[in-house]
């Protein structure tokens, strides 16, 4: 019997294949068009499967954010790993220095010292030196050094210590901000070419500037997560089409208490509290009329128009303000096939925060 | 090797077994005193141990809200399970009888016919009827009937379809409306008394209004969940203080980018985005002063006082906004003695949304 929409239990995370495939090859082809190397981050689909598809479509390795993420990563077929975030503590750094000796390439960023020690202490002695990446602040006001000269100043530190070595610049732009991104790192670098330091990679990254990225003259690397499955932020922000958002959350109308209310099976368990700066809770596919306007645990609360009523027992499929969250909440997802038909998935590094 | 919160990795959550079981003891005497049988919902802690122990506690048996939720829970030691949610759907329909089969007393609630329907063609033929409760919406526009007439409509074909009993009434009220509910339910009963209707069950249940929960001359039962760890919304509510919040965060300092800025390991896919009502994330322990002001998906942003700043790889402990999605997002969570030893949990209905 085939397996398809109406058979599955809901709440389900379903993922049409053909279209997360066309939105890998379009940025990928974006990417070899304006001479960025593609690095995505595996944050959004968290699946060995989809970080293959990424790197046979020409990604020349996937980024992680935490150490337990890139442990379920590292299997045959994965062999470049960056990780994205400042790694320390005795039992962690361990972990770290297991992590490189199952892959081919190892790299790590840091906007401190104490993260850069812990590295050096743990990396001493270790057959290859693991790279380090100076994380910049150029704006978004997270992680990472705010000036050049802090940037360099790190840099130079990494380049001495033992069992390190200087990986590069790396950064997380605000939104809207490449060009102030660029400038920095710019700078950075005519600062380190004044020193005689080598900056083999410049790494930025950001969904909702994606088709605008480019290499601005120094940027060598891009990393992107929500890509692959697009969401209804990527749609307000213009980097995409409802069609071509690839991961649905289906759900069950199981009450309309009255004309205007139905009520479904997923709730903030599943398709999370995160707005983006919406005021509801998704995009009801084909009823732009119908509102998610509150979420309990595990009911959706949906406005609806009276004339065109849903059904108790209907299904419908919602495109999530932010997909990143929303996959993280299922062990397991159904991939779509072009028939309709689905199989499941394992998601590899679901609820990986370590 | 003791195993303590300096020595596990973070993020993680850590429950302080002691303030847990005080947190169950104290409202589970609440209840005993004003009268009502306390039926605590098992969403928060998703746990069988916690669940054993409110059963040990007093309670008369638990709540569950999904059908997954509750196979989680059918173990040796709890064999009385109310699942709140309307079930339909044949594949769930199927999962709820083969539940059945292995709990004393099980019961679900409706409110509407599509599902009646359904849970009658299910369970005729059955050893045991099931019991359905009427789900009544006394004022918080989730689920249920409308009124207490369209509550006895339903009622009367619950007596009367096979494989059902009818089971009583169950409401999940807005916060501040237990009296509206009350009435409600009063006159829902007068209706089912003079259609010789016997009502064995009235439920009703929520945290910020606990502690003035009484029978109201008509309410028989209480279903809360919240209470075992509670959290910062019930802190505001007036119903606990930071002492009987059982659940932390622990996250580490993994950064410091300016005096004013600390970034922890926590970030979304641990704290999530619940707000209700609050504009932060979270309060830490013991810094009344820093706020967690923002979150990403594996970031925690936080605004501290430069005069009393966090040093990078300190720890710190959050009170989360919304408890019951934060332990949701962890496969494993610590469990804290009085001598501060700490040892793992496996959550055993984690992710159960089905």
């Amino acid at each position: 019997m085939a397996t398809d929409i109406n058979s599955i239990h809901t709440p389900a995370f379903v993922v049409n294949e053909a279209v997360a495939l066309q939105n890998i090859a379009a940025f990928q082809a974006h990417c070899d068009q304006v001479g960025l190397a593609l690095r995505p981050h595996i944050k959004t689909h968290k699946s060995v499967h989809f970080a293959k598809a990424q790197l046979a479509a020409g990604a020349n390795g996937i980024t992680c954010q935490k150490i337990s993420e890139a442990e379920a990563m590292a299997v045959d077929g994965i062999d470049d790993i960056l990780i994205t975030y400042n790694i320390l503590g005795d039992a962690k750094l361990r972990r770290l220095r297991a992590l490189s000796e199952r892959l081919t390439a190892l790299a790590v960023v840091a906007d401190n010292m104490v993260v850069i020690n812990g590295l050096s202490r743990t990396f001493s002695g270790a057959s290859e030196p693991l790279k380090v990446l100076v994380e910049c602040d150029t704006g978004a006001g997270r992680c990472g050094v705010q000036s050049p000269e802090a940037a360099v100043a790190l840099a130079e530190k990494i380049a001495v210590l033992p069992g390190l070595q200087f990986g590069g610049l790396m950064t997380y732009p605000a939104v809207g901000g490449a060009k102030n991104a660029a400038e920095f790192l710019r700078e950075t670098k005519k600062l380190l070419d004044e020193c005689g330091l080598a900056c083999p990679v410049i790494s930025s990254g950001g969904s909702p500037d994606m088709w605008s990225a480019t290499t601005d003259g120094i940027i060598s690397e891009y990393r992107i997560g929500t890509y692959i499955y697009n969401d209804r932020s990527l749609v307000r922000a213009g980097a995409c089409t409802w069609d071509e958002c690839a991961g649905h959350v289906v759900a069950t109308v199981v009450s309309t208490p009255t004309p205007e209310r139905a009520i479904i099976d997923a709730g903030s368990k599943v398709l999370t509290s995160d707005l983006l700066g919406f005021t509801d809770h998704g995009h009801v596919v084909g009823h732009p009329e119908i509102r998610v306007v509150g979420l309990s645990e595990e009911h959706g609360t949906l406005s609806v128009d009276p004339q065109n009523p849903l059904a108790i027992g209907q299904r419908i499929r919602i495109v999530p303000n932010h997909v990143c969250v929303v996959s993280n909440m299922f062990d397991e997802i159904w991939i779509e096939g072009s028939d309709g038909n689905l199989a499941q998935l394992s998601i590899d590094a679901r609820g990986r925060v370590i």
